[in-house]
């Protein structure tokens, strides 16, 4: 046992640590790891209830596996805190999604025991089916490959087609579902149900009713025979909790439902299943939240709760002095009820992420027309495709970076029917503290090439709400509209709606020095910029292009013949979005105007406050600025 | 009966003609446009076995359906000829897939019968259910919806999703399992066996066995219970059929398996079918080619056979005084046995293309390293990277219109961790008579703007060869590397292999008046029209760029610095790719050249032949021609 006063956890840096402790003592190890978690993310806001989840499947699994011999895959990651804590990043676990810091999500170059890097939901099937194929062309009969995945994931048709691969592979490989029933909000769809079902045994206690009822009429002739129609029963329950598996049914190995908080149970089952080859499935049962009980109480709310009085459970609200602006998700899940209220045309959907996109507003107030499809970005854009072939104006909002799953959807499904959805893409831009996998930048230039579609940005709350107003008019085909995570600055957005033209951009501010043109919320920076450059009496005209596609080209026109420079900006990659849309103009009118292209570089941005990562880009305030300065400094050379 | 010498199929010009047709006359109607289709297809190519499976399902569908009221969603739609020759285009169907001509899959700009354009799998389910929540939203109790899917694409995600988002629904859905066990080629995974398991019962058969020997024992001792004991297996079995289904796992009615070819059962199941509402799925067994021998017995090669004759089955291959140079997909295949040969840690993926990518070489020369995944692009993707991750160099063959299904994964699963996979984009550019759904044209658009993806693109064989060649060097990273549809004109392409470096291109030809930067095989026809050119002693001078990313600098400095014009050739959209990017240089450099794109406008292309396709797009050689006369008469005046 634990000495009193010292903590186990104290001793453990690596996996190596944890195995030198006693089986007996590793209920102690989760109750310690747990309380660190609970410390860490109240002071040091991050992924949650996720964590929470899994403490002592994490446990179990640096116990019993050898990593990183061993390739241990987390799906999505953000449930890896414990994983991290317990393979060397203890110490600097602090850091955690800060600036500079560790990710919070396993990250191959953060360490080895991270075998690959994740972000985005369903991918651990299909990833450690690649390790696991891998360690087999090698010959490596001793290492092991473990996929960790939610159900919520599971729902997603990237996990279907690793089970139905890995199915047919002699690959060692062991899937460990670890089931919730949720994901970030309550998870939705047939599996869901199915997986209630295995775990309630309402199917098998159904059956067995049947077949008892069938048993029971012969038992009426044959009174005497109670005890060998129990022995047939149980042959029976065996048979069918095997045969009507829907894992077994893709060859895999079905084991469980197991109690995923018995951390002996799990060393005792996973030590079990190293024995067993080939492909196989671990049902585990836990709680998200566990061992907080707010968090357990209110998951979706403690997904990612912010700062917490970690005794009182407490969630600290920023105090600002000030009445806060709205959330640009706000403003759209508001928006949208009222043109739905108007328009009875209008559907929402959403690919599990009510809360994320305040599509939750909807579906509270007209069930019927809001539909969470659960984690299928692809099926979300390609039944909005059948939805609007049939005259309905679905609003489909998926943020920036998760748009990449369903991409052959938006061209194949909804682009070339030249039908009116309209996708929001929320989190367009750098997200914060989410990082690489999150940074919804590739939209602009992804969109772009795509015929028929209609690309927007708006600069602030009133005008998401116009081009949303906009975007469902008669005719408008594929419209798409990207916003930034977070707020702006508008606090009293909820104006009469207006329309704001198809194309055209607006003129913000009139220069004489330079012109900058900028593409969405990311344009309120430049105009910082701007008021600030003013005092030095620099004069920076601006222009909010609103649209890239179709581009304003009477706006265009009426800049190249002004300027001779333009600072093009947009909170998006600098290949193939604004900055290139206006070259190509230029080009194609025969201007000559040169263009410096602010936006995020081609490379990697990892986390940070957006403001951090607008810096390190260089297109905040003090960038623009920067910028500004330089060009009029190397004209007047 | 219908009358001797006369066909039934003169007075059908629309389902509402089928419906004035006997029951009983049925299968004469069958045999008739069976023989229609293989009339059509001998002389006109174009998909022939999937439409020969599924004329009895499209009769009965249309006599039984009230379309176009109903909404009847074929998937791919390669199968859709009978329901095009019975939806008014039996007189246009001798231009299918013919430029002008009507398309080779459903259209909705074509037809109102066709409900949803297609030809990429696996959209059925979920546009269909699009459909029937529409119908449902606006009360229309009687329409009905249906979606019509081939085993093969049921293993892709999407239609996973669809899946399980329709059983939670409401929504008046019925899903037609085509289940011929094939793809292109056989159909492959966890799922398939699974059908193969259903139909053949080998499940049910063994649980019987195992109910059986337990109610064996019991029967010794009561040897007078014999016939009870059949009442009690008969009601097991019922219970197990029903309850082991992978589909009403998912909460959808199953039915079936039933006879795909027999047009009268066909006609009272779904008449049956109708009556029950919400979702439900009808397994239907047929077989790719039914009626036509030579189809029936070599299902892959008889997929799109071409040109034959339709009595003997004989296969008409072009005649060619000349020996014929090799489809680009054949180089790839055999070099890529020819390298894994030399580097064991080479493997090969394709999602279900064996054939049409030419990775069947290697599937035959080296089973254990080349992977057919099934309609899985989001897996191949996901699963090469967790391959590479392990130190394997996976060759992931996906055609460019399929991978902008994996897009998320190129970027999060094998850019992101910045592992060396070698993507193979055949099929990139325009790629004939298959249309608007598989042109390859974004590629490179949407590839660009990924950091770490060197982006590849070969003038011709040999470059293939080398390019490969070069892609699994030590450390490359994420490598992708297109190519067109069909054969290039180099006979002799088995060189010994160089490395071709990356990020430089190579000049093809110098010249004075103007300039021609290409990137792939598209470059051969700026070949032709500069040697034409020539004659007119027009001096245009010729880099292939081979490298879009990173691109040569070096180059296009010399470019640049030597001509005021240039003119960019890609077989690709000319958003975003090459034009876009050399813009960018001579913008970010301050060069003042004028570029003119040539390339894919932003538009839809439809069918055609590659090179209708390309004079259509003003890059043909005789476009080429036109555009350098036109530049250099505008330098003149």
């Amino acid at each position: 046992m634990a000495k009193a006063g010292k903590k186990l956890l104290d001793q453990i840096n690596y996996p190596k640590d944890l195995k030198k402790i006693s089986e007996d003592d590793l209920i102690q190890v989760c109750a310690e790891l747990r309380q660190e978690i609970i410390d860490q993310v109240s002071c040091n806001p991050g992924h949650f209830g996720a964590s929470l989840g899994v403490v002592e499947l994490t446990v179990a699994l640096h116990y019993v596996l050898n990593t990183p011999y061993d390739n241990l895959v987390w799906d999505v990651g953000h449930q890896a805190y414990g994983h991290k804590i317990l393979t060397g990043r203890k110490d600097v676990f602090h850091t955690n999604r800060k600036y500079k810091g560790i990710s919070g999500f396993p990250n191959r170059n953060e360490s080895e025991y991270d075998a690959f890097t994740v972000g985005h939901s369903s991918t651990s099937i299909s990833a450690a089916l690649g390790m696991a194929v891998a360690a087999h062309l090698n010959g490596e009969l001793d290492r092991k490959t473990v996929a960790v995945i939610g159900d919520g994931s599971m729902t997603a048709g990237l996990a279907f087609e690793g089970l139905n691969n890995a199915a047919n592979k002699n690959a060692d490989l062991l899937v460990i579902l670890n089931d919730n029933n949720m994901a970030i909000d309550p998870n939705v769809g047939g599996l869901n149900e199915y997986l209630l079902d295995i775990t309630t045994s309402q199917t098998y206690n159904k059956v067995k009713n049947d077949v008892w009822r069938l048993l029971g009429k012969f038992n009426r002739l044959n009174p005497n025979t109670q005890k060998l129609f129990q022995k047939v029963e149980h042959g029976i329950k065996t048979i069918l909790l095997r045969q009507s598996n829907i894992f077994e049914a893709l060859n895999f190995r079905y084991f469980g439902p197991v109690d995923g908080h018995n951390v002996n149970h799990l060393v005792k089952v996973l030590s079990d299943l190293q024995k067993i080859p080939g492909p196989k499935l671990l049902h585990c049962i836990t709680q998200k939240g566990k061992g907080f009980k707010q968090a357990e109480l209110h998951q979706t709310y403690w997904h990612a709760p912010g700062k917490f009085d970690k005794v009182t459970g407490e969630i600290f609200k920023q105090e600002t002095s000030e009445p806060q602006a709205s959330k640009f998700q706000d403003v759209f899940g508001n928006t949208l009820v009222e043109l739905a209220e108007m328009n009875d045309k209008i559907v929402g959907i959403t690919p599990a992420m009510p809360t994320g996109s305040s599509l939750n507003i909807m579906m509270a107030k007209m069930p019927d027309r809001a539909f969470d499809v659960g984690i299928a970005e692809q099926h979300a854009v390609t039944f909005s495709g059948g939805l609007a072939a049939k005259g309905k104006v679905p609003f489909c909002a998926i943020y920036s970076s998760f748009m990449q799953r369903a991409y052959d959807q938006v061209i194949h499904d909804v682009a070339l029917q030249n039908v009116n959805v309209v996708f929001c893409l929320d989190r367009g831009g750098v997200v914060g503290a989410d990082g690489a996998t999150h940074h919804g930048v590739y939209d602009l230039a992804f969109m772009r090439c795509v015929p028929n579609m209609t690309i927007a940005a708006p600069l602030n709350e009133i005008e998401l709400r116009n081009l949303m107003f906009t975007a469902q008019q008669e005719d408008m085909g594929p419209f798409s509209i990207r916003y930034p995570r977070g707020r702006g600055r508008i606090i009293d957005w909820k104006k009469e709606f207006t329309i704001l033209p198809v194309g055209k951009g607006q003129q913000l501010k009139d220069g004489t020095d330079l012109v900058i043109l900028s593409i969405g919320a990311i344009g309120i920076e430049a105009m910082d910029a701007i008021e600030e450059l003013e005092k030095d009496n620099i004069s920076v005209g601006h222009y909010d292009m609103r649209y890239l596609k179709p581009i304003d080209t009477e706006l265009l026109q009426e800049v190249c013949s002004k300027f001779k420079h333009i600072i093009t900006l947009e909170d998006a990659s600098i290949i193939g979005g604004l900055g290139s849309a206006v070259m190509e103009f230029i080009n194609d009118q025969d201007y000559h105007c040169k263009v410096t292209r602010l936006g995020v570089p081609d490379k990697w941005v990892e986390q940070g406050t957006q403001q951090e990562l607008y810096k390190e880009c260089g297109y905040d305030k003090d960038g623009i600025i920067k910028t500004v300065v330089e060009i009029l400094a190397e004209q007047i050379n």
